[in-house]
């Protein structure tokens, strides 16, 4: 097991990852504030490992309350969040229960996000069980819910006191989930860490094959990125925002086919292939540097074309995204592989151009 | 035109109290991030209201948004708050317009809770017109919504960046949410001030009778006490606990009976003569204490009797307070007029008798 820590003041608290954590209720112990935990999963994840989580926590003499949830990003509303109220209340649960996501991203930003809210605020752990969720979702306190306008538009800010990353649980995952984990992994190769984007470019076919070693090494290096990003930024005033490489463009296929029918990092694939293209159209990074990275999502199994939207209906949907400014959008581009950048300079005609480029029917 | 300060550090806020501040748009400009603001009100205040706040900012070049919710406590729930994010996104609102709350508790709290979430926060400021709002619900940073099991149970804590306290507007105010307000008024007098308890036993007729001088006195005091309490617990993690005497009865009535039925400050009435008759019961308070409250509680028009809801369902419905620790009820007590406790020292006969002596029924 190797531990990272978020480091954010008295708020600070740490990543385990390692083989088999899921039955470590040793580990979530010291960090319950009260005896009584509320286990928050979907249907899929809960055959698989809630009993694993809850029966060690139940022999330690915890009361445990499960939360099963649908399954998928269709499902991450305000209906779904309400039901983990509905339980909360009707179990009595309280201001000092800790509430424990066990899932992927949509389970982990729903259930922090009930956490924010409950009682203006309880405890929370995650225990993400999705590549994506271990190097992205489950680190820095990103919580939130989908509007049908707009892609995680309601949400808050609320740090888990612990994480608990269990590789083993990603040998349940499908190829495809693995993959779309995998964007948010080379994403931030691209950032700010090119020498990580070489170390992929080479150990690529060994993380897909998930040899334990190599992937424990891209989920350690990718949350070691992370936490210190959101260790420097934790409100996203300013450097944070770069972690949102891809996702402008990529939020607006979420929320234009209809949530679910892409995986989120799918939808990033394409979006990073949008801001790479605007960038290199800009002049700000080669060709050659916008091979590698189509390379490197193509050898991964992801897509680098997005689906045929309306060049306007991209820019409409994109409207609504958080980093608009006095109703300019502004993106995050590269001025280099391992160099991203936010910038309101691209003009309107080259973002269009650069979507053109990257559409399916282009 | 007086000015109170909420000292909270870089989140420090003015609340100002006086007459014709809702006209003043040169005292809202300074706290504006962008040029650009959206005014919640609801169907009562915006006809009186929304257009002598609104135009003055459109005059100074503000893009102002106009969001009018159904009136009253039944409406603050999802669904309602759900409305405030839709115009929010179709205005293409962003995170940093400004978010600002006209009207009572319900349009504040609400206002306040949509501000925390949109976008993972824009800052807001408050222009309460009732009494209740103008010295509780406005200052501090408690934001939320109703769920049908438990009042307030979804929010979260939120500062605004200005309180605009424009005491004329309570001249529109009906003579009943009028006397709903004094009921949080006087609580201030009981928990920690008790010159100000024997003040407006002296002054209550001319407060109710809405006399300017007296009328703007009892609110900046009232002030005063909050902001003292919020400075020094902004997180309710002590002693601004004891700022909810009342209120763990006060909500079971308000929930049981149905959101909405009695006022909030009606209930919260009741609820301070359930805590000091319990208070009474376990020798804490003379009995001629409990009648100098039940006295300035009738003299306000309030209720001092409960409505006619079975003991076993105001403690079912307490069991979801936000104060329980470990399933033990807590309550703020009075150990004398001006100071209260937080104890759960108080056994369930006796909060049964307390309950039941104080219900229409008895």
């Amino acid at each position: 097991m190797k531990t990272l820590t978020v480091s954010l003041g008295p708020r600070s608290y740490p990543i385990h990852v390692g083989r088999a954590l899921v039955d470590r209720a040793d580990l979530l112990l010291p960090y319950l504030a009260q005896p009584k935990v509320a286990i928050v999963s979907n249907s899929t994840v809960a055959p698989l490992y809630l009993d694993r989580l809850a029966e060690p926590l139940r022999r330690a003499g915890i009361d445990v309350v499960e939360i099963v949830l649908p399954d998928g990003e269709r499902f991450k509303d305000w209906p779904t969040l309400n039901t983990i109220f509905d339980h909360l209340l009707q179990r009595r649960c309280e201001r000092s229960t800790t509430l424990l996501a066990l899932g992927g991203g949509v389970v982990g930003d729903m259930t922090g996000f009930a956490a924010a809210c409950f009682q203006r605020g309880m405890p929370l752990i995650q225990v993400p069980t999705t590549l994506l969720a271990q190097v992205d979702s489950s680190v820095g306190g990103k919580t939130a819910i989908n509007h049908p306008l707009g892609k995680n538009m309601i949400g808050a800010f609320h740090q888990p006191r612990l994480v608990l990353a269990d590789t083993d649980t990603l040998n349940t995952l499908s190829d495809r989930e693995f993959r779309a984990g995998l964007a948010e992994v080379i994403k931030y190769g691209l950032i700010r860490d090119p020498a990580f984007f070489e170390w992929l470019e080479e150990q690529l076919e060994n993380v897909l094959s998930r040899d334990a070693l190599p992937l424990a090494e891209a989920i350690c290096r990718s949350c070691q990125n992370k936490a210190e990003v959101v260790a420097a930024d934790e409100r996203e005033s300013g450097e944070r925002a770069l972690l949102n490489l891809g996702h402008t463009f990529g939020h607006a296929i979420e929320t234009g086919i209809g949530y679910g029918e892409w995986l989120h990092g799918e939808a990033v694939a394409v979006g990073t292939m949008m801001a790479a293209q605007l960038s290199c159209q800009l002049g700000w990074i080669k060709a050659a540097d916008l091979s590698r990275v189509e390379r490197l999502f193509q050898r991964a199994g992801l897509p680098v074309l997005g689906p045929t939207l309306d060049v306007d209906r991209y820019l409409d949907l994109m409207q609504n995204d958080k980093k608009v400014q006095g109703g300019h959008l502004r993106f995050v581009l590269l001025r280099g592989i391992g160099q991203a950048v936010l910038s309101d300079a691209a003009p309107l005609a080259d973002v269009r151009r650069a979507i053109s480029a990257r559409t399916a029917d282009a």
